[in-house]
């Protein structure tokens, strides 16, 4: 075997590794949102996470992926499970959406409009960032680091979200006479599952965004990729566990979880690039971020039962601006890194995202209704939408 | 080190990946079944799980691999990993056969099964068809291409069933006066987490059967393996969605994920051999299979909870067939595949395993009864055969 | 690429999937130990769980893995992944003594303790076994052979939960006039998923702990590793089930997993050394010594929800100990094996961590008391202590 060989059986070996770990965001996200949203919508959470996985995976293989990269070729693995963990990321931003529509989205014109975004809209984000750059010569060209996708990936599900929600509006009751009604999460050791199989995921989301593991520099690369990931979780958990202590002298695990996810949103676009501590500092303000957003976002009555708007959104645009912040003088200068470049690859995908996904949503809608009527959510979804409960033999206290 | 070298230590570490992928299929089968059966016998149908695993796998330790492959030796890699990797498949038929006598099945006389099923029945079928080979030389030698098991692991499993729910009748109740008495599925989380588990756990399942990555052929082929065993995994789950959708206007997780496993058990036989749109195909009339033979067992009074039947026989005749129609030309001619062969796989593993599982559980059930009594199927197997309920704390509704 | 880069980019690889297998273990001992307790402590385990892999892994990067190894360098693999493979281990002890306090320990006090646990007590065993060993020249040196922590990790833990347990004393209305008073576990399918969690996660734990895959004599010994760590377990599973069924005619599911951690406790100091029946033997008799060590604790009303002590004590002190018995005398003399040398590590590590955590258990508890009041105990940790309630739609029964 020459040399060429073997990194190239190594590297479609790390690359199955990396897609089988983020496989595990599948039902990382399902346990999730099941857990944070009401028993009598649960079977509906759980269709959903699992049609989108199908839908976008599908929609990615028949024209998404030769949108964002111009060509099945590949010549350092193979191209099958380059494809393979490519098609890995794509579910993730519907779940995303998804899961902040929660309680009241229906789920027909949800799958059209997961074959909008799994086919077309995610991979033409993908396309101006990692791929074939249709934009290349174009004013719009954008020159954004983001190793893993706090932008390309999770600011792209927070907009998508953010037009959802402005199309489809809150749960009914939600808001009521300026006041907020407080819809507790249902299961709380699915939470904790769930945002732990996204944390083992996140490793081979980030880890395999390397690309390669095959020299020693890489393999290097990615293990601190790795390490700065998990940093980022655990300083994101623990801030958010401090502010809440010093706020109401309770430890609320759902939100220690979502600040352990704002996080791991955050490293997300530059893990490579960090030196070991500061990771701490990005995913401690990605914490604080979190805990502090959730009441704003309530505040302009955007109705987010899961906090992916503060999650996603939020520390997707952080997490991108913080590698034009925190990374060293040298270490920009080798990636041609400025601050500007990382602010416009944020404003693009915002502008462009945000605009076609309320477009697409808007059409959708006139088409087929996303929003549940009255009746169908105060039943629950689980009914009218999937026709059985998810647990049916307990008797409900509310 | 030498090439050979590399290679040994490459398709170890793959073995072992592999292996540990099929483990997670463990909690997979285990949370699939006991979301889907009633509260009372969830602890029963986790039990079931967990002995299954412990039995069969130290009978095959003990006994199985040896009458399966001959001896214990390996050149191309550990003879270790070897054996762990094989060992992960062993406890799989036995759960398919499990899955589908729960709420009635008693404990001590299944593991009596599971002792002779893991040590002996299971590994011969390896034995004629992946392994030792001792009927090579005599009319039953079998030529039928199985890459990862349609037959020899969940048409086994499931023949194994058939004889089972003849033996053992279907749950009290559950059939009276020519009506079907529907019995909800007890915890829908579960049941997903389950499904999703045992998808992960195919790309072990699959990928590892072709049993070497340390080439550039070989990677191409684990990458391409694990890729369409997930195409028809989406495409299976896609078309069990559309048709309860426009039967019922409802979209039944349940449903939509048998659909799924239906789909990768079909694709399990050849996943290597299709080109990359093949799968859809495959996985579409795996999962419209699935649809379609739920309620044609029912008819028949072939009591399944869990909808192995039409899991695992139906679509692991249907996946072996399918690579004598669907497999190119080409690639037939170069692995020496005929229908006519893989027919004669299916029918010989068929008339085997059905057989002697009849005869073995017929022994077994004049020593100790199978089947529990009406009391404690009213009462629950929980407390008569484990003592301990799943959820003692619940107040139950029904 | 030379032969010295390969082995560095593939032991790199291989500790990087190991560390992903361990860190399963962290939802795996968080659902195991919400499904033992009762529904109001449910969120409040959770939190703990959460807590403490946060707080002891950043501990660790900051000042544990200092102290362990003296410095962070590495020839052989990635310094960045030998730290997260270690990293992955440290919150594993707190963890053994956070379950086996559930019910009555609060959450602030006990996050303390991890600070010093994961940040220096524990590290400090690491140096003197597997690190930089201060204790070299001393009469105290030890020449323990424990591959992957029966004594270092699991002793370890148990050895603080023992002090813990004297310090915070039995849950209110545990033991009442020489009774014992019966707490049924409230979910058993996050029973049997986290213990199969930590099951998966232990190849991961004890094959890692081999520290190298890159030679064709180390694939063989991680391989054999994991066959053996399996094979501890499932013996560990059956001897449990049988005694059980002896006992109660029974098969208390509960029981048959801690039988099979009691085993997969024991195997982990050794299971490179062993032939491949004999951890039939060491599970066995692991599995057994859990079924009787239960009572005996209870017996002196050390109360123990979790039965963690007599899975990770009493086997952490078996396991290392049979190293010295059941070894063969040439792998003894390879590696400088006495029974006496095993002994002597196991003292060494129970006296200063029993000291150790005593002293620093009864110091916090003079500044942060441990236990939960009574009106807590009853109400529920959840309420007091996390705010959420971990099944607030479910009504109760109990």
């Amino acid at each position: 075997m020459s040399e060429l060989d073997i990194k190239y059986i190594i590297d479609t070996f790390f690359a199955l590794f990396s897609m089988v770990l983020i496989i595990f965001m599948v039902p990382g996200f399902a346990m999730l949102e099941a857990g944070l949203v009401r028993t009598k919508n649960v079977s509906s959470v759980l269709t959903v996470n699992t049609m989108i996985y199908a839908v976008a995976s599908i929609m990615f293989l028949l024209v998404g992926y030769t949108i964002a990269f111009g060509s099945w070729e590949n010549t350092s693995m193979s191209i099958w499970a380059a494809f393979l963990f490519q098609m890995a990321f794509v579910g993730k931003t519907v779940n995303i959406m998804s899961g902040g529509v929660s309680e009241r989205v229906r789920i027909i014109p949800l799958m059209f409009f997961t074959v909008i975004m799994g086919g077309f809209i995610y991979p033409f984000i993908v396309n101006i960032s990692w791929g074939a750059d249709v934009l290349a010569d174009t004013f719009l060209d954008i020159n954004m680091y983001d190793l893993a996708g706090s932008t390309v990936i999770h600011s792209t599900g927070g907009w998508a979200l953010l037009a959802a929600i402005m199309i489809m509006g809150p749960r009914r009751g939600r808001y009521k006479d300026g006041k907020i009604h407080v819809v507790p999460a249902s299961n709380i050791p699915l939470v904790v599952l769930g945002a732990m199989l996204l944390w083992i995921g996140w490793f081979g989301f980030n880890g395999g965004s390397v690309g390669s593991i095959s020299s020693v520099e890489n393999a290097d690369t990615v293990a601190k990729t790795i390490m700065n990931t998990n940093t980022a979780g655990l300083a994101g958990a623990i801030i958010a566990g401090i502010i809440m202590y010093f706020r109401y002298k309770l430890l609320d695990i759902t939100m220690i979880l979502n600040g352990a996810l704002g996080g791991l949103v955050a490293i997300t676009a530059g893990p490579d690039l960090y030196d070991m501590y500061t990771p701490i500092l990005i995913g401690a303000i990605g914490g604080a971020l979190v805990v502090f957003a959730v009441p704003v976002f309530d505040k302009f009555e955007l109705d987010d039962p899961v906090g992916a708007l503060s999650v996603h959104l939020v520390n997707g645009i952080w997490g991108t601006l913080a590698v034009g912040l925190f990374v060293s003088e040298k270490v920009k200068a080798l990636h041609e890194i400025t601050f500007f470049g990382q602010l416009k690859g944020v404003a693009v995908v915002a502008i462009f995202v945000f605009t076609v996904s309320y477009t697409v949503l808007f059409v959708i809608n006139k088409v087929v209704k996303f929003r549940a009527d009255d009746e169908a959510q105060i039943e629950g979804l689980d009914v009218q939408e999937v026709g059985v409960e998810a647990y049916p033999e307990f008797k409900r206290a509310i």
